[in-house]
């Protein structure tokens, strides 16, 4: 199709035209302003609509001062924990008729800068820092409009945070091992230097002392983030005598989960009769493929997105921001890894 | 942080009362226009980088009648097809100083609808529509702005889309397990709905018949896009007498190949050495963590994100924007999953 040429797009003059009113009346009637009588008003209307005339947002938001325009700046290159996010993002601003502006930073500062330029130059009514990390990140600084990090933390504690709750997380697959009767856990994180890694670590270490067990050194495995290492973790652990077996493992990542899942099943272990494994993440692409399918950690990354937006639109509305960092609580999501089949019977049992 | 009043925000008469001038004249001195002593514009100039002033872009937009801002509309709730198509699309429109404003319609046609409004009262220059598949979509109709559909495709003949070579795509895989010496070749697609599984199966027939060979009846498999159904589909080939198994498999996702690769191995075939097994997508997260490594047709999306919106910038520019269907070619990315050990052997010797 070529281009129809803007002057196809009708104009106040063509509706005042049409209505037999002057443009002002139109903008009048528009508007729902001005002191005019019933028939003209309708009118103005069905000659706008006939027209399928649009008022110039550009022109509201120079009287208004707001554009209703969010900014979403992201480094995580869109990647799968930015989709959750900007769903739920989406759906706050959504609701409010505001439009996101989105900005990969890449995690290039200089890109991060122009972004940030361009935003404020475009009159964005607030911006929404995000990333696939929940590391802190350095802040934007003081902006003319409100910033909220989401799943990203700023360092600065005068700027506003809301990430999820990895601790709880963490108990809550613990609990959750301790509940099925495993009394000799395991942990199999990412790389060291994550939060992510450090925060599990340490959670799962309080948990298993608050129920009188303990971590020992030797049953934490730190490496990557990746199903080949889950793999070469559960290889490590069924190398080790019968009596000196972990019989229950967190990992700190689906991807890890099914790898431990899969070298498990190939070390002749049977998951979930002789060892029961959680995820963290509830991404389907993993839980789902995986055999048997993962017991999970879900941090509700589109709960977090909902709830950022909806403190920036508070914001944006006039209300104090708050500072510092706010956790959401994740969910436990039990699926076949977990649970051993002489515990469901029980279960069942005590049901009936 | 307590949000600053908008107040806070420098506006041109701070500047003109700082610079000691007209606010006429800092408007002149920063667009660079108009006759001005240049002592005055630097004044100016220094004036505004000490208030940190900031052009207001709606005001510039409502003069020149383009916003630089460009709506993309996608039916792939931000999902993994999505991913690198925006990265590519942002790439382009990025270089130009336009920004994109996102919408997920959600394959919702009122969403859609409301998107559309909105980001035509937003006075956007162009749009961008996009989804996670290649089956056709209804037009948005003819708009007054140009529109690009990218990797989904408009029923709508007067409409321009831009999408990968799914025949040629398909051809590379062909080929190339044909030059590693296969020649009783199967095929397993997913649902026998989605366009993709029918081209891929059509396109390699015909390849197949170019070489002297056919595609049998029994040696298709169509089912779903998930390991899943790559394993079972493997169990059923490798079920067949060792006489009339396949020696090469062609994937219509690698989700399925994976599974493939998964249930081969499990059933005691060996990949590459026995079978060769190529996937179609290039999706890390499955070529990396296959065992081994899946060669696949890589339909390079992030450069038919990059195309299609260059189209589109053409157009916004005045430029005929084109209709119809345009195919950019795939690439293929050979790992191990393909190439048997003794090609490999064979094709050292030959270099060396």
């Amino acid at each position: 199709m070529a281009r129809s040429s803007s002057a196809a797009v009708p104009t106040v003059r063509d509706v005042a035209r049409l209505a037999g009113v002057s443009p002002g009346t139109v903008s009048k009637a528009l508007n729902g302003q001005g002191q005019l009588r019933p028939e003209t008003r309708s009118r103005v209307q069905a000659a706008a609509e006939n027209l399928g005339f649009r008022p110039n947002q550009l022109a509201r938001s120079l009287l208004s001062g707001r554009t209703y325009t969010v900014g979403v700046l992201t480094s995580d290159h869109f990647g799968r924990f930015s989709m959750p996010l900007m769903e739920g993002i989406e759906d706050s601003l959504g609701a409010c008729h505001v439009s996101t502006l989105l900005c990969d930073g890449r995690g290039d500062s200089i890109r991060e800068q122009h972004y940030v330029t361009e935003l404020l130059n475009r009159r964005v009514d607030g911006i929404v820092v995000t990333g696939r990390r929940t590391d802190a990140r350095p802040s934007l600084g003081r902006l003319p409009v409100p910033v909220v990090y989401v799943l990203i933390r700023s360092a600065a504690s005068h700027d506003l945070s809301v990430t999820y709750d990895d601790r709880q997380g963490t108990e809550l697959a613990i609990s959750h091992l301790l509940a099925v009767g495993r009394t000799h856990i395991g942990y199999v994180g990412g790389p060291e230097r994550h939060l992510a890694t450090r925060t599990r670590r340490e959670a799962t270490d309080d948990a298993l002392r608050a129920a009188g067990l303990t971590l020992r050194s030797t049953d934490v495995l730190i490496g990557e983030w990746s199903e080949a290492w889950g793999r070469a973790a559960a290889a490590l652990m069924a190398n080790r005598p019968r009596g000196q077996r972990v019989d229950g493992v967190f990992c700190a990542s689906d991807q890890i989960a099914r790898g431990v899942v899969d070298g498990m099943r190939e070390a002749g272990i049977a998951v979930p009769e002789e060892t029961s494994v959680v995820g963290f993440d509830n991404w389907d692409v993993m839980t789902e493929a995986s055999r048997p399918p993962l017991t999970t950690v879900d941090p509700c990354l589109s709960k977090l997105g909902q709830f950022a937006a909806s403190q920036l639109l508070n914001a944006i509305e006039g209300r104090e921001l708050g500072s510092g960092t706010l956790l959401l609580p994740c969910e436990l999501v039990v699926r076949d890894s977990s649970v051993p089949v002489l515990t469901r019977q029980a279960e069942a049992a005590s049901v009936a």
